[in-house]
C-alpha cells in the first residue's frame, strides 16, 4: 500500500501543521492522488510510478486537474516527515543553509501557472523507425498546473553565492536502484535562469500544486519548478542544492535525457543536457481509430510553444489530406507565459481520409516539423502528429 | 604582404627541415595558398582571411585541391618559427610534455581522408528568416583533403592523462582580438574520442594537407584535425593541448558555435556546444539563377553524410516540382568513413520548373529536413537544398 494515498486531512495530520499559506480556494475533502482503478491516469509502469491521463481527459482544461496531472518518477515516493524535513544549500556559497519548510515560507510567496512536459512526450512515434527505450509514452505526460512556493533566486541570494557559481543542482529524496549503486534523481540549471527573481522566477521551490500541497506523486513537500524547461529539471522531493561551477554529475543530467544516437560514452559526451522545451502538441479528440461519417468533424487537441517566455503559439494548422492542404484552429485557453493552449477545429473528412494532421508554429520561430531525427532514448518527438481515423 | 605566401622551397627552407615523412608524391613547384586574383576562392572577408570556392569548382574531384579548400581564419596568420616550435601538452596528466615537431614525428604516422565542414556552411539561407551574424557562408566552405600527421591519443598516452580527464582542449597560437582581450582560437573534444587509436584515430594532430606541408592559411606547422566534427573542433596552428574534467572555457567551445535564438547567456549555458555535423549537402552545378532549355538538364552537387564514422549516404533526391515527386541521384565519389561524395542527376525540367531542390539520407537515420529552426548565428543550415533556375 502506498503511503501517501491519504485524504488532504490525513495529509495535513502527516505534515503535522505544514504552513500552507495564501490557499485561495477551501480545502478539498478529496485527495487528489490517482486512483487506484487507474481512470484518472494509465499507468505505463507501477513500480515506480509512471502515469498519463488519456487524452480526452487532458483537455477538459486549460488547468489540468491533479489527478490527470501525469507522473513520472523514477523510484517509489519517498516518506518524508515534514518535521524532519529541511532543505540544505551548499556548495559554492558563503553561507550553507539548512531551511526547515517553516524557515522557507519566510520568502515572498511567489504563484504560477505553468506547463511541465516530460522529454518523453511521444516517444511511442519513435518505435515504427526502430525501438526505443523508457516509460512507452504517448501524449499525454504533459500537464497545465498552477504552482506555488517560494523563488529559487531568493534562497540564492539567502546563501549568498561566490563568483564562480555556474550551475545550480537540485537532489531528490528519492533512492533510485541502479546497477550497483543507490542514487537520488537530480538535475541542474544555469546559473543565469537560477537568478531570475521575477515576474516569473527562473526556478521556483513549490510546496503548493493547484492550490493544494503537493500530492506525493507529485514532490511532498517540495519539489523545483523549471518553467520552459523539461520536466526533468523540476526535480521533486527535494532535499537538497549544491551551487557549482559545472553542471550536475547526477546521471539524470549527465547522461540520460540526452539526444543520442546510441548510449555510449562518446554519444552522451557529445550531447548537451537538454534544459528548454521545443514546441509541441497532439489532437486530443477524437480518439485514435475512432470510425466517423464524412463531412464535418470538431476536433481539439493542445499546442505548448518553445520554453521561452515570450514565445506564444502563432498557428495552428490541421491537414486532412496528408499535408497538402491546412485548415487553421483556434485556440479556447488563456495566453500566459510558459504555458501550454488548448485548440479546436472543425475539419471536413472524406471518404479518401485516413487520418489527421496537426502542427504548428510559434512566437520564437518554433515549429513541429515533418519528421524528426529517431534517437536512442525517444526523447523531444515534436514532429506533425498524426492521428489514425476512419470515415465511414 | 602576407608573410606566408610563399612557394612549397620557401616554406621548405622557412621552415629550416621540417621532418615531412612519408610523402607518396614529388614535392609540386606550385604552392597552394589561394591565389591573389582571389579566382581560387571567393574572400568573403579578407582580414581574418574567409573564403570558399565557387561550387562548380568544389565538385571536380572527390579529393579538393588546396586551393579550392575553404579557409576560416579569426584572426591573421601566425607567423611560426618552425624551429622555435614546439607543442605543449598539460592539465589533467602525469607527465606534461613539450613536444617538438621532430619529436612528434617519432611517433606513428596516420594517413587519412576526411571532410572538414563549417559549422557556418548555407548560413546565408536563414536570412530570408531573419539576419544572421558570422561570415555569410554560401556552401562552400566544406572540402575533403588527405591529412597526414601523429594520432592525438598517442600524445596523450605518452602523456599519460589522469583518471579525472574529460575533455581534451586545443589551443592556437593565432591572436584573435575580442573586446578588450587577445585570446587564441580554442576548443575540446570529449576524452572518449580523443582516445580512439584506429583504424581512423578520434583526433590526428596533422602535419601535411594533400601531401604537403600544411599551408599558413591550414594551420601550418600543426592542427587537429577531428573527423566527423565541425571544422571549428579542428583547430589550427596548434601550440597548446590542456587535458581537463572540464570542457574548454574557449569562447569558440563555451558561447560561439553553439545553436541559440539570442547570444545572451542563459541561451549560451542552455546550448551545448556543436561536436558532431548532421548530414549536409548542396546542388553545385548548373550555378543559381542559370537559364536552361526545357528537357533534361544534368545536375551535380555534394552529401555530407552524419559525422559518424559508419554513417553513409544512403539516397539522395532531386526535385523539379518543388517537392512532390522525387528522382534519385547517383554517387560519383569513394565511400570512405568521414567523408562526402559527390553526386550527379539526370533530371526533366519544365516550363512550370522554377526551383531545384536536393535532399539526402543517411545510414544512421540522418536526413534533411524541409525546414530546420532559425538560430542567432546561422549553424548548422541543413535542409532541403533549393537552387533557383530559369526554363526558357
Amino acid at each position: 500500500l502506498n503511503p501517501y494515498n491519504l485524504s488532504r486531512r490525513e495529509l495535513l495530520i502527516a505534515g503535522g501543521g505544514i504552513a500552507v499559506t495564501n490557499l485561495s480556494i477551501p480545502a478539498l475533502a478529496v485527495e487528489t492522488t490517482p486512483d487506484k482503478l487507474g481512470k484518472d491516469l494509465i499507468f505505463r509502469t507501477t513500480d515506480p510510478r509512471n502515469g498519463e491521463p488519456e487524452l480526452s481527459n487532458l483537455v477538459k482544461s486549460w488547468v489540468t486537474p491533479t489527478k490527470h496531472f501525469y507522473v513520472r518518477s523514477h523510484a517509489p515516493n519517498p516518506q518524508i516527515d515534514v518535521n524532519k524535513f529541511s532543505l540544505t544549500v551548499e556548495g559554492k556559497v558563503r553561507t550553507p543553509l539548512t531551511l526547515t519548510m517553516n524557515q522557507l515560507s519566510q520568502l515572498p510567496r511567489h504563484h504560477l501557472t505553468a506547463t511541465l512536459t516530460c522529454a518523453g512526450n511521444r516517444r511511442v512515434e519513435f518505435n515504427s523507425e526502430g525501438k526505443v527505450g523508457g516509460v512507452q509514452w504517448a501524449a499525454g505526460p504533459i500537464g497545465n498546473a498552477k504552482w506555488s512556493g517560494f523563488a529559487l533566486a531568493d534562497v540564492l541570494k539567502k546563501a549568498e553565492i561566490l563568483e564562480e557559481a555556474r550551475h545550480v543542482w537540485f537532489e531528490g529524496l528519492d533512492e533510485i536502484q541502479r546497477t550497483n549503486v543507490v542514487i537520488p534523481f537530480g538535475g541542474s540549471i544555469p546559473i543565469e535562469k537560477a537568478m531570475i527573481t521575477g515576474p516569473i522566477p527562473g526556478a521556483v521551490l513549490a510546496d503548493q500544486m493547484n492550490e493544494q500541497p503537493l500530492s506525493p506523486d507529485h514532490g511532498y513537500p517540495l519539489r523545483t519548478i523549471v518553467p520552459g524547461y523539461v520536466g526533468a529539471r523540476s526535480v521533486k522531493w527535494l532535499g537538497k542544492i549544491v551551487v557549482s561551477d559545472k553542471p550536475s554529475p547526477n546521471h539524470y543530467l549527465a547522461a540520460a535525457y540526452k539526444l543520442v544516437k546510441k548510449t555510449d560514452p562518446i554519444d552522451w559526451t557529445e550531447s548537451g543536457p537538454i534544459y528548454r522545451y521545443p514546441i509541441n502538441g497532439a489532437i486530443a479528440t477524437p480518439d485514435a481509430g475512432t470510425v466517423v461519417p464524412a463531412g464535418r468533424l470538431d476536433i481539439s487537441g493542445y499546442v505548448l510553444p518553445t520554453g521561452l517566455r515570450d514565445s506564444r503559439a502563432q498557428r495552428i494548422e490541421i491537414s486532412t489530406d496528408n499535408g497538402i492542404n491546412w485548415t487553421v484552429a483556434k485556440t479556447t485557453g488563456q495566453d500566459s507565459a510558459f504555458c501550454w493552449q488548448l485548440w479546436n477545429a472543425r475539419v471536413k473528412v472524406t471518404s479518401r481520409t485516413n487520418s489527421l494532421i496537426m502542427r504548428a508554429f510559434d512566437s520564437s520561430g518554433g515549429f513541429m516539423p515533418q519528421r524528426v531525427p529517431w534517437n536512442a532514448k525517444g526523447y523531444l518527438q515534436n514532429s506533425w502528429y498524426r492521428l489514425p481515423i476512419t470515415v465511414s
